[in-house]
């Protein structure tokens, strides 16, 4: 096994992001399914296929997943490039972890809340939670390199 | 040049990356031309540049060129994550460049459906073909990195 | 401090894509304070929260500041992984800090004329500025691996 994954930090990250990415395939295939199950489809040709041109049209809850997963889009990835940066710039364990691990539970009640469509703004406040090891990732990272811009 | 680029495993995922990340490109480039061509702008300054404020309107194969390039967002900048940290993670050379091959295959596949929209289930058909290494990746990652947790 | 962080040409790339995602969460930022000053919000439950679900509609800026993101989503994130890649494969530091801060520079006045809705074509030139490193990164790549195919 290479070098990089035997580092603890990183390796610790890489753990938390598979399962986000996972999250994300999740959240795809619930996507897929509300379109079956309420014959809601964003191609004819789909529609066609599942009863008619009638079922190419667009659902309440369809969109709900679509934003679910776009916002997933805005943050999960931008991580997944912040956290690998972030562990090389040689943080502590304990402090990675934390980071990585506030952001995965984040993550996950945001997805919670945005599916089940939970009272704001617990969505919200998920979001926030979620940005904060984010930011301080940025910044870290940002005074490590900045005297090579 | 790097240690990590003459990784033949981590190469061979960089190749059919950088071909995927293209391919994005040129959704992009054909969703300008269409545009162009159809004269359906989303934005009221592009409308006026282009023949008249009439023209800040929705297009419906301007709106599949737009979906064709988020679902390649939702599944080839995931993919640019797994396949780099599986490539450090030991596989066989065969193994790995298979994984690649195939998603690379059934990406490719997936634009052409969508923009030529072919029958149903063409399309999602090539999606879940393109998924099928992606998960093997996932988990084989997570088995690597599990006890980091 | 890990190896890979000691490498000029990477640390360069590290410092304007940091700055770049940055960006990006900015504009989430003014997507949210757009939808709280113009009462446009996405989700009903947002909507009950800030006076009724009178308010769960779209607003043309706040749609504008959302096409901002994903066209940042199209292209920052793909530099994320062409930017680390190309930083390794051993161009010269000077040419490769020319790749870097002219896709920063690029996608800084890209999302100002976005947000600013300035004359047609200022956002587009910006949007091909950004692209040019991004197209030199990724054919010097593929020259660099392209053996491993």
């Amino acid at each position: 096994m290479a070098v990089m994954i035997t580092n603890d930090i990183f390796s610790c990250f890489v753990f938390y992001s598979v399962l986000l990415v996972i999250k994300m395939y999740v959240i795809a295939i619930i996507t897929g399914q509300v379109r079956l199950r309420k014959k809601a489809f964003a191609n004819p040709e789909d529609a066609l296929r599942h009863g008619g041109l009638q079922y190419h049209r667009e659902d309440p809850y369809v969109e709900r997943c679509r934003r679910a997963h776009v916002n997933d889009m805005e943050n999960v990835l931008p991580f997944l490039f912040l956290g690998a940066i972030y562990s090389l710039t040689g943080p502590s364990l304990a402090v990675a972890r934390l980071h990585f691990l506030v952001f995965f539970v984040g993550r996950v009640l945001h997805t919670i809340a945005y599916l089940l469509a939970l009272r704001a703004p617990t969505r919200s406040l998920a979001y926030i939670v979620a940005q904060i090891p984010c930011l301080s990732m940025a910044l870290q990272i940002l005074t490590a390199v900045a005297a090579y811009a």
